[in-house]
């Protein structure tokens, strides 16, 4: 496995052209964002995460989590990273200032994030599952919860884990069965009882911070069934003393880890709730009223699952080049000398280089560009905020599937050698292919543009942002095109077609949409970069832009026959046909 | 993991319609090929693949084959499942009748590999490999050769193996460096001392068989470079005593083995040539003729591996149609009641399931339809042979990234239980990888289709494919109008285009080619089965031919920018800016 060299020019691009960053650093809140600090930022996490993160990488992959006695183990030098993570400040960058957070903007923890997982995508489960604790305690906790869980989840002393699924409750979160009894008397007068088992719970349990947070999902009593029954709880593994110093170990405990394709270093826990009818937590905001909380963070957390697609790409392609560089074979076909060259030279190898590059640029533009909106959104911008809402499944989908490709592509450079483990290419792959499952599948995220997203603002979310592409596209063909085709499917699907033939078509829409967002991303990096924004990119960026543009698009416009099909033909055997 | 369950009917289709087995066996050489004895072929490697290789799956890939002081051991379970492979005599069908064969066309030769191989690739590469061994032995092998070799090996008493690649010649196999130096006195004069390292032999090394039959290619001394200086050895793994009987070790031996991304129980061995200086192996063919012979060879090994994504797509659509109908999640969107679902019943997950069927019942028309013209090249027909060599890329390539696309899907089918072992979707994915890679990489392939196929008999055999789909695609507007891209593609790069642009160009030109080829011969299946040809499939075969026409061949379409694109763009950076 090479070793990770941050993209920083490239993201700083992205930064400063998608997600608009001088821009947000004109507002009061984000006046701190300069240009200066930006790159500061930038650059110290490139080389925190490469030099830090990324050694870690292999041996998380092949020696994995473990667990000992209820005791998850990770290889050595995890615990050091983390504090070292710790002690540097990476994990407050974006949040509040009064609970010890730096108070940036959202796009530049984004960054952060792709930094740190392009280096090692398993250990940065880590910090990504506490920004969504750190959100739900920051939006509906208590002033009392904010100050006794905040300030120790901000620094990331203390870690925190999100536990929705069950068994019997994957996607269809209303299914789920763990309870809360309110308790009554005694020393934990107010607060609940916790019971039941939840499955999937990544990071649920390791030694790397003092304390985990875990918020979890349970039904109250005579709780309404579905979603409209159930309740946020704030579940720690050390109960705090009144001081806030950690006090008794709390009733929960991790029982298994899942053996799983990839991200092994991520303990991925069966944990259990209350097996002694002992363990306790702390409402969050309203009872019943948990999954509308659970909402709040979903946004953001999509958007951290797409930026892994980002990533894993960014990764593999580095990984593929270098191999690529060094590896001699066959002589260039039709040279007039019979001497081997390195692969690079051969077309087809760099078609995939290239293509594993624009792709990830790409996919990099598209993060920040969502970075961006929902930054303004956060600033009170209701146009960026509903834009940034449509961008936040084109981004999960779509940069989730750009992962498992290009690091596919990757392997696929490395010939025989990618097939053997020790090389490193095949872990990122295996690494990838989680990201379009977790965090709602990439089917619900479709699912969502089709339905909720389609509709917003009486449509015009999902359309104002097709006729921004197709106006600025007039120089492109091949982008206007799709834009059209995008917006042709767009009125289809608002107007004559019915739930079915949405939901039917809504994958394919959903790529094409990613892809005419990407492509017009890039189209404007590529502006900027002729306009002076980025020196050190005026060679590559008119290149990986013109390759996105001429290649990767025309193919998302092949994709607006499934589009359109509609519902009928997948209804056309009963289920049990489908074998036959 | 579930059980395997061969698709008996659809295969039995193919091999009608597609490989055309009812003219085959008017011809003298294939009389045998009846109906009765076809169906009887069919459906017995289809029961004793799902009985005695598919249990074999999952231990295969969790324990793996292991060396022990220089001992391949296998799973509990192995030793009988070959042993019974061999007793029911399934290694013989398509081998010469002199030695012990049943000399019945290579298509059902193909149908026996399709069912182990869906059962347990890894499995099946063993005979998989041992047909190569006998194809070269067979055409380039003196009398005397045949007879000491080919019975054992058609039985499948014996097992072969192809060694080609070493550390610095992977796809350049011209740049080998193993050495033969011819035995000039003593018991073994005529013979030769080999001496060098190959690696990745797949079952280099096993106790399954009696004896393992390595082919090796090496260079006399004083050879000429590069591919016109190698020629090939039979090199067993014990000696022959003059009546037949193994004799002592032969100095060869299995050094490690690779720890591999999947395929766990083929061990793709390094193999060490003459260690010791008594390595003794026999000339096959003509001195520096080794690269043609294993050309030979070629043809049929290609269309093997493109059948391993036909496996690995069958296997993995019944995991994921398994478990889409046991698993309950959501009220179907839209339903009056609010009542969970088996989730094949969202159409999202129906429209991946369909995808996974059409896809795998296009892979395996094409599959057939390239076995056919095989058969019937064998048979004299100069035209089928052509054909058959254009086929041969298309199946190789997309049949591959078939196999790893539908497994894919498989894991997604399965949210996140996909990504967890135990649920054996996983191991199809990343058994699915090699196949894109090995026997020729697809770019490999798609360089063969751009330059030897494109120009052969003056490219008449690929224009003729074309004009013939064209033609009977009249009522098919989306495969007409593909057959008429890929007529505009194959022309360009026949006239104008520069050999590197056409390599730019080769890979989403093969895609077209080949989905192109597939929807035809899908079509031709759904017209005869309209005709009364396949009862059983009356109620489907519309379904997943109409699925295939209208959604996968305008995606295919959507490839013709990248075709034509040309090489500029690839070669307007250096190398090491592609970083940038």
């Amino acid at each position: 496995m090479t070793s990770y060299a941050p993209a920083t020019q490239d993201q700083l691009l992205a930064i400063r052209v998608n997600a608009g960053i001088e821009e947000l650093a004109q507002s009061e809140r984000f006046a701190a964002a300069e240009a200066d600090l930006v790159e500061a930022i930038v650059e110290g996490v490139g080389q925190f995460a490469a030099g830090e993160f990324a050694p870690l990488n292999r041996i998380g992959d092949l020696e994995g989590a473990r667990l000992e006695n209820g005791v998850v183990r990770l290889p050595e030098g995890f615990d050091q990273a983390y504090g070292a993570y710790v002690e540097q400040g990476w994990n407050a960058i974006a949040s509040p200032e009064d609970f010890g957070g730096q108070g940036l903007p959202f796009t530049l923890a984004c960054n952060v994030l792709e930094n740190l997982g392009s280096a090692n995508m398993a250990f940065t489960l880590l910090p990504m599952l506490s920004v969504g604790a750190i959100e739900a305690i920051e939006h509906h906790g208590s002033d009392a919860q904010k100050a006794r869980y905040l300030p120790k989840l901000v620094s990331g002393a203390w870690s925190g884990t999100m536990n929705l699924t069950e068994p019997q409750a994957g996607s269809d979160v209303g299914a789920l069965r763990a309870t809360a009894t309110p308790i009554t008397d005694g020393e934990h007068a107010g607060k609940y009882l916790i019971k039941g088992q939840k499955i999937y719970i990544t990071w649920g349990e390791h030694e790397l911070a003092e304390n985990i947070i875990h918020l979890v999902l349970a039904r109250l009593p005579d709780a309404p069934e579905g979603t409209r029954g159930i309740s946020l709880f704030v579940v720690p593994k050390y109960h705090l003393k009144e001081d806030g110093s950690l006090g008794s170990r709390n009733d929960l405990r991790c029982v298994s880890l899942e053996h799983k394709l990839g991200i092994n270093a991520s303990p991925t826990c069966v944990m259990n709730y209350g097996d002694n009818d002992e363990c306790i937590g702390e409402l969050i905001g309203a009872e019943n009223r948990g999954l509308m909380a659970m909402f709040t963070m979903m946004n953001n957390a999509r958007i951290n699952v797409g930026n892994q697609g980002v990533q894993i790409s960014e990764r593999a392609k580095q990984q593929a080049l270098s191999y690529a560089q060094d590896r001699v074979q066959s002589a260039r076909a039709g040279a007039p000398g019979k001497d081997p060259v390195a692969i690079v030279e051969h077309p087809d190898v760099r078609r995939m280089l290239l293509r594993m590059k624009a792709l990830t640029e790409g996919a990099r533009a598209l993060l920040y560009y969502c970075a961006g909106q929902v930054d303004r959104g956060s600033l009170g911008d209701d146009v960026a905020k509903s834009r940034g809402e449509v961008l936040v499944p084109l981004l999960k989908a779509w940069g989730t599937d750009v992962g498992v490709e290009v690091a596919g592509i990757g392997i696929q450079v490395h010939g025989g050698m990618g097939f053997i483990e020790e090389t490193g290419a095949a872990q990122h792959w295996r690494d990838a292919k989680i990201a379009p499952i977790y965090e709602g599948t990439n089917g619900i995220q479709a699912a969502d543009l089709v339905t909720r997203k389609l509709g917003l603002d009486g449509g015009e979310a999902l359309t104002a942002l097709l006729d921004d592409i197709a106006r600025d596209a007039a120089g492109e063909p091949e982008l206007k095109a799709l834009a059209q085709d995008c917006l042709e499917v767009a009125r289809w699907m608002q107007g004559d077609a019915s739930l079915d033939d949405r939901l039917a078509g809504s994958v394919p829409f959903c790529t094409m949409m990613a892809v005419a967002v990407a492509g017009w991303q890039l189209m404007r990096q590529r502006d900027a970069v002729a306009a002076g924004a980025a020196p050190a990119l005026a060679d590559t960026k008119p290149v990986s832009a013109r390759f996105f543009l001429t290649r990767i698009v025309p193919e998302a416009a092949g994709l607006k026959g499934s589009a359109m099909a509609g519902a009928e033909l997948l209804y056309a055997l009963p289920a049990e046909r489908l074998a036959g």
